[in-house]
Parts: structure tokens; sequence; C-alpha cells
């Protein structure tokens, strides 16, 4: 497995893959991998016979009061769970590489799935995403890129960008992976104490009291959001950030529960804003 | 020669020139073509194995006040000068294939080679053409993209649009073809009544002047500023829009010349705008 700090480097591998007519995925990471990262390696590595990984945390998609400078890093155990996931080459720029001085072009996103969610309560955060996703579907020129489904929100974000601009890369969405309990693994949850860990299972908790709600089949929307949201507020550490029932298409808010409906989720635990979200109708 | 309607007809004619391993060069237009866009089939041809052509009056370019509905329009001639300078291939799509309903992603620049000249002229320009060549290029994925040097500063943002988000294409400037008399062939040239036209001339001969007193040695930016302006408003249809001495590769203003320094101006002849430009030291 090759380590690539440059984008000159990463490119011309990447251009002789394609000489040699090999198929490539990519998984864009901002590191602190766990099984869920690995999952889409894995995923890469079977569908493609390369994969490139990327380590970056994107300043990008951070705001000026978020967890940029404290956000977990650990480059050895990560190239580690990239090789053993079956990765080719991990691409680990520096800030400066990606946005050197004078840089000032952005992909940006007016309408559609950004609004609401996490692009209202995260300005800026998913034109950091969609510049920095475009900038290395470019390098790497990937025929599938993989995102988790976490992420949900973003995923919806990234497949509208890429219909959008007309980029050639197929987008696959793959499926959350969750601890035993059931919490989502996130970088993020490293910053939990013992006590709020134990409390964060009411995110989930909460989404399912939900499904249960929809799967009975007399609830109406408002119905299964206050039975999430009474769950999450039985914690008394957990304050929601947002809740909501959206198309996982276009991320707007559904009148009902005729048509596709994902549940959708942020929540501080703390100062710990998790994230999480369940299909509650396909 | 091809002639498409459609995205998924070119990006297959692309992709199966990638896999033959031919070059391809892209030439952006929109259309009414002239011996300035001939020049750049011509060179595209000469350097790549196939030419695509794409001819597309990009609504999204054009401000509510311009010239979108008038701007003018001649599919018969213009297949017939692609064929005839080289192109493999003409890419003629509906605004709604460029378009589609629920579009909302763009390529903006938020500073740098943007600012200024038709950018503060024309609010939201370069937004438009920056999300089309980005839509064109993911498209086509050419090897090489040509552009005029008449729009010194399309050139200059789309450089360093390509260079910020590690679009892999070359992105070559061609020199601007005149009109015997000197002044600079463009589409709009066409609006011009017999009496603006003979007008008109005052925009080359001021670039002229000014390249005279920079040459001559001992002038400094505002002399060849009131030279060059001089020049243009001694011609009662001429006004002028914007005058500048700027640095040719991020288009602000210089403070002396001492360095790369061009020339470039718009200026409205009756309610036509016409911009031009020159390279006074390279």
């Amino acid at each position: 497995m090759q380590i690539c700090q440059h984008i000159e480097d990463v490119r011309q591998q990447g251009a002789a893959w394609q000489r040699e007519g090999l198929s490539v995925g990519l998984v864009p990471t901002m590191g602190y991998l766990h099984r869920g990262h690995a999952s889409l390696i894995e995923a890469a590595a079977r569908e493609n016979a390369r994969v490139v990984v990327s380590i970056f945390v994107n300043p990008l998609q951070f705001g000026p009061t978020e967890d940029l400078a404290s956000y977990p890093r650990d480059l050895g155990r990560d190239t580690e769970l990239c090789e053993q996931s079956g990765a080719s080459l991990v691409f680990n720029p520096s800030p400066e590489e990606l946005y050197p001085p004078g840089f000032c072009s952005y992909v940006i996103m007016e309408a559609g799935p950004s609004l609401g969610l996490c692009g209202a309560s995260r300005p800026g955060h998913f034109r950091g995403v969609c510049t920095v996703v475009a900038k290395l579907l470019h390098l790497v020129q990937p025929h599938r890129a993989y995102f988790g489904q976490k992420d949900a929100q973003q995923l919806a974000v990234i497949r509208r960008m890429v219909l959008d601009l007309n980029l050639p890369t197929a987008i696959i969405g793959c499926p959350i992976v969750r601890e035993a309990d059931g919490l989502a693994l996130s970088s993020r949850n490293t910053y939990l104490s013992p006590e709020e860990r134990r409390a964060a299972l009411c995110l989930y908790e909460g989404l399912l009291a939900g499904n249960n709600l929809v799967k009975a089949g007399d609830a109406d929307t408002e119905v299964v959001l206050r039975a999430v949201r009474e769950r999450i507020e039985a914690e008394p550490l957990a304050r929601i950030d947002y809740l909501a029932l959206v198309d996982p298409l276009d991320m707007r808010p559904v009148p009902d529960l005729s048509g596709p409906t994902l549940c959708a989720a942020a929540v501080y635990m703390g100062t710990t804003r998790l994230i999480d979200n369940l299909l509650l109708k396909d």
C-alpha cells in the first residue's frame, strides 16, 4: 500500500491505473478510522481493482466554533486499518497542499438537499464538503466513490452535486455500522465520557421508537416525531439540535408518511454533537 | 462530424475515445462562430486526435438585463464552420439538458481573478462561466480546453478554477483574432450599426495608444490610462464601462509598469458592450 502526501503523486498513480484499464474506488475520510470506514474500504475493494482512501481533516467544512483543532487524529492506526481493509493507496495531504495561497474556487449548493438539518446548523459545512469532494474526484478520477449513510444529508448533497455537475463517478452509499448496543460508529464518539457514552444510546433508541410506530401503521408525522423526541429528551445529558422526518433524496421535510421517509437527528451529548438516522419507509 | 444534443451521447463518445487512447480537445463556445472560434478549433485539431466543440448560449452567465434572448444564433452556419475547422463532434444541448429541474450546484470564485472588471460589471457572470465550464470538462474529460484571449478575465478565472479544483485538463489560451482594421472579432459585433462599427475601432486604437507609450518607456500607469481613455472618449458613440491596467494572471490592478501588464477595457457602443485587451508588458 502506498502513502502519498502530494497531489501529483496521486494523479500520476491514478493515470497509470487508468492506462492499465483498472477500475478505481475512492473512500474520502477525515481519518480516525473505525469499522464504519473499514466497511466502506472493503466494499470499494470488492467492487474495484484499486482503492484510494483519502485521510484529510478538511478545515473548509468546519465552522469557526467547531472542533477542527481537537478533531481526533491517529495516522499510524489509520494506515494499518486501510491496509487490512484492502486499500491500495492512502492520500494524506496537508491543508496547504489542497488549499494553497490564492485558493478561491468553491463548489456550493444553493438549495435542494443542502438546506435544513446540518446545512442550517453548520453554515458553510456543505460548501466545504462539496469543494473537497469535487477536488478529490478530480484528482483520483475514480469509477466509484463510497460514503456512509450515517451522514445521510452529506450523501444526498454529494449525489446532487455529481448529478448537477455531470461528474463521471458513481456514488455508493453504504449502511451505518453500529456498536453492539446500537450507537452509530463515529470518530467523535471518542469525545464522550463514560456517562455520556451510556446516555448517547437515546439517539438510536429514539429512532427505533419512531420506527416501531411507523411499522404499527397508524401514526402520523407528529406522533412519530413526538415519540422520538420523548425518548431522547428522557436523557438529561441530551440536547436535540434537530430532529426531522425528511425525504431521503432531497432532505426536505415530508408532509406525511406516504412516501420514502428518513428520520434524521443531531443531538448534543454534553459538548459532543452526534448525528444518526433511520429509514422509516423505503 | 457528429452532432449531439444529449449528455449521455457525448459522455459515451468521450469514453470510447478514452478507451482507444485518443487525445481530446474541447472548445466551449456560445455559437454564432467567427474566425476567432475557428482558430481555437484549428489549434485543438492540431494538438488532439479528436475535437469537441460545444455550442451553448449559457443562460447562467447572463444577467437579468443582459442580451440572453437576443444573443445571435445560427446553428447551420456554426456546424459548417466546425466541420471545416476540424471538429469531430458538436455538442449542442438545450438549457434543460444542462440545467434540469432541481439543479442547484454551482462553481463560484470568491476572490482572485474574478473580482473587478467584468466580475464587477456583470454580477453572477463568472459563476455561470465556471459552472458551465466545469460541467463541460466533466462531461467531455478533455486533455486540453481552448479559450480565446479576448476574454482575458474569463481565461484567468478558468485557469484559477482548474488549479484550485485540481481538474486534470490543460487550459490553452489562444491569440485574439481581429478584423483587417483591428476590431477584435466578437459574436456581438453583429449588433453594431454601420456607424457604430466604424466608431468601435476606438477601442483597439486606444489600446495601441497606451502600448506606444509603454514602448516609448517613460510613462506611468496614470499617463497610459489617460491616453487610452482619451482616444476612446474622442468617439461620441463610445461609453467606457471599465478601463484598467491589470496583472494578466490575477487580474488585479498593477501599481506600476514593472511587471506583466494587461490593458483591459469594456466599452459600450450604443447598447452593445464590447471588450478588448492588449498585453502591454509580458
